[in-house]
C-alpha cells in the first residue's frame, strides 16, 4: 500500500508548481521507464507491481514501492495506465555554447501543445539533435503529456528554457550561426542549401514564429504544399513540419 | 434547447456501430467546420450559437440548431469544446483504380491510434495524395478523434477500407505499381530512386507492416536514424515517418 504522503506527492506532480517545488516529475509505462533505466536517468523511486519487477532487472539502488495494479490505476495520469510509474529528478542542463556552435539545434518559439513538444523531442532525438532551445512560453518538458509523447527521448535531450530572441541574436551575431525558421513566406526548403550547423526555429501552432524572433532569422524556409486542390489546407502541424525540416537538413548533409 | 432525440443521436455517434446505423458522424470546432463548408462536404445539421452564426455565412440550406454555449459543452466529445458542432453524412468513396494507377497513394496496414490516422490524413492532403487504402483493422476515419486530428483534411481525402494484402497484390501484378513500405530493414530512403506513382505502405504502431503485406512489397525503405547516441531510440511515430516519406517522394519528383 502506498502511503498518503506518496499518493499526494505523485498527484501534485501533474502541476508545474509542485514539480518545481519538489524538483521531481512523473514518467509512466514500460517503454518509457525502460528508456529511462537504459540512459541512467536519475530515478527517485519506482511504483510498480511484483510482476513488472520479475521481468525487469534493476541494477541500481532504486527505491521501489511494490503495489497492486489497482493502486497504479488510482494514481496514474494516463487513460490506460501501465504497470510502472517512475518519479524522476529534474536535472539542470547546462547550456554549452560550443556544442550549439558545432551542431544543428532546434528552437521552439511558443510551442504550447504538450503533445507537440513531446513529439518534437522524439523527432529531434531521431535526427541526432542534442539541444533544444525553448521560449519560456513553450510547454514544460516535465509536463506528463510531454514526457509521454517523447516515448523516453526526453532522457537523451537537453532542453533549455531561455529568453529566445536574446539568445538567438547572440548566437547569430557572436557565434556566426545561421538562424533558420520555417514560415509560409520562406524559400522552398528543398531548393535551399542547408548548413550542418545552425538553429532551426519552429513557431507556435496558431501564430507561427513571433515577430521579435522573425526579425532575427537569417533565412526563412518554406515547406511547399503539393496539393493542387483549390481548397487545400493552409498549415502543417508543427511536429510534422519539424520532422520534414530535420529530414531535409540531414539528407543534404549526408547524401 | 436541443431535443432529447438530438442529444441522444449526437452522443451515440461516438460509437462506430451508431455511426454506421445512422450513416452520420460528428466534426467539431471552428477550423474544421469552416473546412467542411469550404469543401461542400455534406452536412446533415449544425449545432451552434447565435454568435457563431453571425460571424459565418452559410450559403446552403443547412439545418441549424441554435443553442447556448452551455448546451454545446454538454454534448461535445472534446475536452475544450468550441462553439460549433457539425453532424455530417458519411459518404461512400468509390475506389477508382485508374486514379490509383496514376498517382502516389498511401496504404495503412493496421494503424490503430485515431490521432495517428487523423494526422496521417492531414499529411497526405498536404502532399497532394488523393487516396488512402486502409486495412479494416485501421482506426475508423469517422471516429471523432480521427476527424479532429485531420483538422478538416478528411473532407478532401478518399479513404478506402479494403482487404489490404489482396488489393496490394492486384495493384502490383495487374497494374504494375511499385509497392513501397517503410521498414527497419529497408534501403536508405534518401538513396533510392522513388517513383511518382505507387503505393507507400505504413505499418502499425507496435509491429510495423504485417507479414502478408510485407511479402508483397516491391521495395522496403528505411528512414535512417541520425543519432549517434548508443541508447538511441528504435522507432519513429508512424505519422512522423509518413511525413518524412511523403516529403522525400515529392522532393525527388519535383526538385
Amino acid at each position: 500500500m502506498l502511503s498518503k504522503a506518496i499518493i499526494k506527492l505523485v498527484s501534485s506532480l501533474e502541476q508545474k508548481k509542485y514539480r518545481l517545488e519538489n524538483n521531481l516529475f512523473v514518467a509512466e509505462g514500460n517503454k518509457i521507464v525502460e528508456e529511462i533505466i537504459k540512459t541512467n536517468f536519475p530515478i527517485k523511486f519506482l511504483i510498480t507491481t511484483s510482476e513488472w519487477l520479475s521481468k525487469n532487472s534493476l541494477n541500481k539502488n532504486i527505491e521501489i514501492y511494490e503495489v497492486e495494479e489497482s493502486e497504479i490505476k488510482k494514481i496514474s495520469f494516463q487513460k490506460t495506465p501501465q504497470s510502472v510509474i517512475a518519479v524522476c529528478n529534474i536535472i539542470e542542463n547546462k547550456l554549452d555554447i560550443s556544442e550549439i556552435e558545432q551542431n544543428l539545434t532546434l528552437a521552439l518559439d511558443n510551442v504550447q501543445d504538450p503533445g507537440n513538444v513531446g513529439t518534437i523531442i522524439r523527432i529531434a532525438d531521431w535526427f541526432g539533435i542534442k539541444n533544444i532551445l525553448a521560449s519560456y512560453s513553450t510547454a514544460d518538458i516535465y509536463n506528463p503529456k510531454v514526457i509521454q509523447a517523447t516515448m523516453g527521448a526526453f532522457a537523451r535531450m537537453k532542453v533549455h528554457y531561455v529568453l529566445l530572441p536574446e539568445l538567438l541574436r547572440k548566437l547569430k551575431n557572436d557565434n556566426n550561426l545561421i538562424i533558420y525558421g520555417t514560415t509560409l513566406n520562406g524559400n522552398n526548403i528543398y531548393e535551399q542549401k542547408l548548413e550542418s550547423k545552425g538553429i532551426i526555429v519552429m513557431g507556435s501552432e496558431g501564430n507561427g514564429i513571433s515577430k521579435p524572433v522573425l526579425e532575427i532569422l537569417s533565412e526563412q524556409l518554406l515547406i511547399p504544399n503539393f496539393s493542387n486542390n483549390l481548397q487545400k489546407s493552409e498549415s502543417l502541424n508543427v511536429a510534422t513540419a519539424t520532422a520534414i525540416a530535420c529530414s531535409e537538413f540531414r539528407r543534404q548533409q549526408n547524401y
